[in-house]
């Protein structure tokens, strides 16, 4: 199999491609959440991104980058989640149709946030149907593109863009960074933010974040190739429960990802309860990964003054974030 | 009566006293909210404050002042909520003691919230206690320095701080503010804001909201002379409703305040649901005072295209954002 790996420059070019169209986000500090770790702990807040997750830039990247003569056509793309807004947001953003196809148990708000957004939603049956055979037929059908979540090159490229950010906002504090954690399902995020901080930052650990039974990015690392974790009982984070990483961001994993972490339920639980009490903002349980990680002490902080935590996404119901509260309650 | 009124200088020099212990919070925006109102909105985020809330600006400008000699007495404050922390965590910062008068009543988490503080809690009833006797008492033994929640120059020069900060993170874009809204409850962190604004920034239009019934500036603006609002039936916004705004805060409202509006407690929900679900930030019912005006188009935004919201503070409990969301759930 032949892929395209994504370079740096075209993390660059893709910073400039978006940026009239994604929101900047900033870092933001924690008195408590430094205090607590004896360290400074910069959160990069993409919860705060255009449809409440990262989603929207490798959506956006690759979306500007259809030829002309097959916009028309339109956008597919398979999620049940954050891609699915953020492929329909960047497709109505340019006037393209988008076509998302989606379990039929998917959250409600997740189907309503892509409908809002203009989308047309085709519904799936996990159990009995093929999406892949459904997804073959539209393309057939329309002639429409298909946005990958993760093994594209142009989505990869889109991600690492929110490492760019960090790097000049660490810049503009005049400091270095010693670690980054971002979760990791698939692994475009964390890959393309390990491909910005090699081209700008490259003493920076750049680490994934995966819930444990999910963690295909750390056995795949041991293994030195792709390898699918055991999987079984669903983790509640929903967003992380990719069987193995994908092709493209393992290519880049193996030479710029410094490690890959596992974190429990609980430790995720704690986090979403953590950020709700004491950090004050919404974080869904896949995207405060980085978070209970670095919470449940899974990263060596010991001389690794200068953290950044990417917290990915905010799209989740409230009762979700009620449950975390009730089973994890910060003293 | 004599007051002393804060001036700009004061607000300035207040930022030089607590900017190594106070967070600098940064502006954000959400391209939901920009695209709904049709203008470029920034929010000021001091829910991510140190102790949750712009409060901690004012006791740390406060407890920075108390002379040396008095500084072993303590300090002490009366406050069932925000302010409570803000001079709890002030006075533990330098190794002050502090006592805290609050009502029996009061919410658990915010009594947790200032014991965590290192505070000693003083409780009183507020149906047959006289708070004004137990805190000359109180000081009369121990000789603290009471610390007042907006009647203080030193505190209001101290929530002035914000509106630097403000300026300053506009100026960086290249933009000046056409307005700033900011709740209001005793008016001292709108007043401080706008002796701010006079200073840097005049021609911008500083704006107080109030809860409906608790609307004591909106009135005594009207009146020309500090007078009660009618009160009643008590609002969810609980930190805003102090029946008149106090001394010092009219007084210079007078002079720089250009407005005051009061919203609904169906306003106020809205804003707390629309903070959940769309800026996935948590905020209090009276810290969206002003997001509450803006959404309900109580303050007109036409042709004016860049306007700031303070949004004040994230000390409530899940359960609060929750009846908020069931509330109001956004389309």
């Amino acid at each position: 199999m032949s892929i395209t790996v994504p370079t740096f420059a075209d993390v660059e070019a893709a910073a400039e491609r978006i940026r009239p169209y994604a929101t900047r986000t900033r870092l933001i500090e924690s008195h408590d959440l430094n205090a607590r770790l004896g360290a400074r702990v910069f959160l990069k807040p993409e919860m705060f991104q255009r449809t409440g997750s990262f989603k929207f830039r490798g959506a956006c990247n690759a979306v500007l980058q259809i030829p002309q003569a097959r916009r028309a056509n339109g956008v597919i793309a398979f999620s049940s989640g954050n891609h699915a807004q953020g492929v329909a947001a960047a497709a109505r953003e340019f006037g393209l149709p988008a076509t998302i196809v989606m379990p039929k148990d998917a959250p409600a708000t997740k189907i309503a946030g892509t409908r809002r957004l203009g989308a047309d939603v085709v519904f799936y049956d996990r159990r009995t149907d093929d999406r892949e055979a459904i997804a073959r037929d539209l393309m057939a059908k329309s002639g429409a593109t298909l946005i990958e979540p993760f093994d594209n090159a142009k989505v990869v490229a889109g991600q690492g863009t929110a490492g760019l950010e960090i790097v000049d906002d660490m810049a503009a504090l005049g400091m270095t960074l010693d670690t980054v954690l971002a979760p990791c399902g698939g692994g475009g995020l964390v890959t393309g933010i390990a491909l910005a901080f090699a081209g700008r930052s490259p003493k920076t650990r750049v680490i994934g974040v995966e819930p444990e039974r999910f963690d295909g990015m750390r056995l795949s690392l041991a293994a030195g190739a792709r390898t699918p974790a055991p999987g079984g009982e669903l983790s509640i984070a929903d967003a992380l429960m990719a069987p193995a990483p994908g092709h493209i961001p393992f290519a880049i994993a193996k030479e710029k990802l410094s490690a890959a972490v596992a974190v429990t339920d609980t430790e995720l639980q704690r986090a979403v309860s953590y950020a709700f009490q004491r950090l004050k903002v919404v974080v869904e349980p896949g995207s405060a990964a980085g978070l209970a990680a670095l919470l449940a002490g899974k990263v060596d902080v010991g001389g690794r003054r200068h953290i950044a935590v990417v917290l990915t996404g905010g799209n989740c119901e409230i009762s979700t974030v009620a449950s975390c509260v009730v089973a994890v309650t910060e003293p």
